[in-house]
């Protein structure tokens, strides 16, 4: 019965037989015995295996060479060495494939670029797999945050006939052949319409928390965006998080909250995987995140940050004008320079946000909020959302939209309105926050950006 | 400060004062007061309000009818009437939003057919209330098992170039603008490449079990097939694990452990959610999720599986014959009329199963292995893959697949291949099993099928 390597690593004790498996990281001979360092994925630690000469199976053990996968039987002892806690003595190993010699990940110090290309092996490398693993806990984060606070998780359509941005750039999704010379009617196709891939899932999770109370989504989002830098992705995964009975103030409280809670998911409970970006990818990585997990946020409406940004002597690349939206370069200085620490924008011009944002009482701006964090700029984007029937049929007329197509939108103002408010979190920001990492193709298994579709 | 109903249904003592706030599912007036039934969506109870005349917000208590929101101030008391524990003394008590005549859900007792037609206000019935809240503790109880069991959750990638199936439905994905009548060329498309929408997660899920061990997907999946049944959908949530060093014998070990956790979590844990589905829809529920989650399964070759079917004297519609697949009226027959539990049927003819299960030693059988459950029929289809280099390009040649195409797979097999197995499990077909509905439409927030994909 195999153990996995994360276990023996921490067990409480030796054991006479233990069974492990995994893949040669590295490989070193002495005379009288070998060391193999195991890894199996479990954990960032390599299992330290000492094969003794004439083991059954050390026939094999120069073809146990970096990537080559083994397994071995053998006692768990106290480890003589430093760096780990218990090694193991074979009794036997036995060797399941080799690595040949162009297993491309023979030496280490691959460049990120080079790893991309080979994406499918990239997560045998100590980086990469630490990557998955962090995303894999932060996502199971994200729902015991929400599940912990009775919000009910939905999935929301991925393929979608309605625009929640209003326009933009979306992928359409078809059956018609491309082959066929004959135009692409929409309504001969698959579903007699035309579809695209969701931008957001916000407007059916508005239906849904004007039902369920608090509900949270969580699920891929796309954007056609031929843009290709580092922080966008063709496909992405999305948090968003919808209220009912709640405004402005609550909104900005949980993504907060949220934004503490995940930090604080990533110091603690990585199994040394986060030490690894600290090392090699970010020195005050660890520093950093514990001061947002300290630390209060700061909150300022938009006309005060414009006001700030404008008496702030410093020159931008885009100028600060009122009516405008902040640009990538204000929102960092904002939260990196001036306030140091994550900070909350809201209260945004109407005329900048989209139709579903609660008009203030000041008539000019809307209930948005932007909350902004060091290093990354936005990572959060919500608002309270317009409930009041009259005032959001202006504001759709204002944006173009059609009533009759958003019916069932509206019908959630016609039917038992209430306040609610919501946010939306890209999951890869908040992974690149947490890591350090700076290009987003770098935290998500296969991206996908213009031009890319590979695996 | 408002708490929500689940919370004070679940009370340990009176209250001097709480807020409350919800939709109104029914009020009943007598001369000298009126009760509410109000409803917020964070469970099946309704609170019951007691509003004495004079109370202020009493004068708008002839617009609180059906579907209408409304927010209440009162004391918390021990309920005198039967159905619930506590109930509120209103102190006052506000109209957020009415709910004027046309409101479609003033009676119960509508069709299935006519919810899915305001499928954003059906979530606001007892019925998909509780439907759509077990859906989110199941989703949960997903990521929880596999947590637990050191798996790493993985977002393997929507769009794709590739097919995991082998042809197959799925639908286009393109940024072509379907107006222009010059043809649609793919090296010009936004990916520079055909791609279309995910069947399966699987071949990149091998990648990564082949570097971190045990990992899971837990994400949407498309068919564009054109068929108007009540058990396909065009979009719908799939899981799938994949575990390195683990062979068919662990792989169906895996699969029976998961459908009794999820069996025993909506036993178990839905705040009498799981009651209405047993009352209204079938009547056997509970008991038959009762012996799931106690017995034993059985598991049957498929060569015995196709013994046991033509010995059984029973005349189905489709022939019983070794090397067809078994059709749903064979699978329902063996787990409900012979077996009478759960099956996993294991070893099917080569001929009828992909490329990339594992070819046995009798050179005729892989190692395919679907569970199948009573109602419902198969609900995990999986495999231990073929590990073996040779074989596998000799499979996929055999299967017309391009080995270029796929050179990023096979490298899983050329460096350090690994025994490993995995399966996927539709994730509303378990859904339809622990709440007894017939139709996938009534398990999906919003469902997308042939010609429907509103909201």
């Amino acid at each position: 019965m195999r153990t996995v390597i994360r276990d023996l690593l921490a067990a409480s004790g030796p054991a006479a037989s233990i069974e492990a498996a995994g893949w040669v990281r590295t490989r070193r001979d002495s005379k009288a015995f070998s060391f193999l360092e195991l890894n199996d994925g479990s954990c960032l630690g390599n299992l330290q295996v000492i094969v003794d000469q004439g083991t059954p199976g050390s026939e094999d053990l120069t073809k146990m060479t970096t990537g080559a996968s083994v397994v071995v039987v053998g006692k768990l002892v106290a480890s003589q060495g430093g760096g780990q806690s218990w090694e193991v003595h074979a009794t036997s190993l036995r060797l399941l494939g080799t690595a040949p010699e162009d297993f491309p990940l023979q030496k280490k110090g691959h460049s990120p670029e080079f790893l991309r290309s080979i994406a499918h092996l990239r997560p045998r490398t100590n980086l990469y797999g630490a990557m998955f693993r962090i995303r894999s806990r932060m996502s199971y984060a994200v729902h015991r945050f929400f599940q912990e606070r009775a919000f009910h998780y939905i999935h929301t359509p991925i393929i979608t006939a309605s625009d929640c941005e209003g326009a933009g750039e979306m992928f359409r999704v078809t059956t018609h052949d491309p082959a066929d010379p004959k135009p692409a009617k929409a309504e001969e196709d698959f579903f007699g319409k035309a579809t695209h891939l969701t931008v957001s899932g916000q407007l059916e999770g508005e239906a849904f928390a004007t039902a369920l109370g608090s509900i949270y989504t969580f699920g891929p989002t796309f954007r056609a965006e031929n843009s290709n830098t580092s922080r966008h992705a063709a496909e992405f995964w999305m948090i968003e998080p919808e209220m009912a009975f709640c405004d402005l103030q609550g909104d900005m409280d949980l993504a907060e909250e949220m934004v503490k809670y995940l930090v604080k998911e990533a110091l603690e409970g990585q199994d040394g995987d986060l030490a690894i970006f600290e090392r090699f990818v970010d020195k005050g990585l660890r520093a950093r995140l514990e001061h947002v997990a300290s630390e209060a946020f700061e909150r300022v409406s938009y006309t005060e940050a414009v006001d700030i940004l404008q008496k702030s002597g410093v020159k931008f690349e885009y100028p600060v004008e009122y009516g405008h939206n902040l640009q990538s370069e204000h929102e960092r200085w904002l939260t990196e320079e001036h306030f140091k620490k994550p900070t909350t924008v809201y209260n945004y011009p109407k005329e900048i946000k989209p139709f579903y944002m609660r008009l203030n009482d000041d008539d000019k701006t809307v209930t948005a909020m932007d909350l902004l964090v060091p290093g990354i700029g936005e990572i959060v984007g919500g608002s309270q959302r317009e409930e009041r029937l009259d005032v959001l049929l202006a504001n759709m007329e204002r944006h173009g939209l059609s009533t009759e197509e958003y019916s069932w939108y509206v019908d959630t103002r016609r039917f038992g309105t209430v306040p609610h408010a919501g946010f939306g979190m890209g999951f890869e920001r908040m992974l690149m926050f947490v890591t350090g990492m700076t290009n987003i193709r770098d935290v998500i298994p296969f991206a996908r950006t213009p031009g890319h579709c590979e695996f």
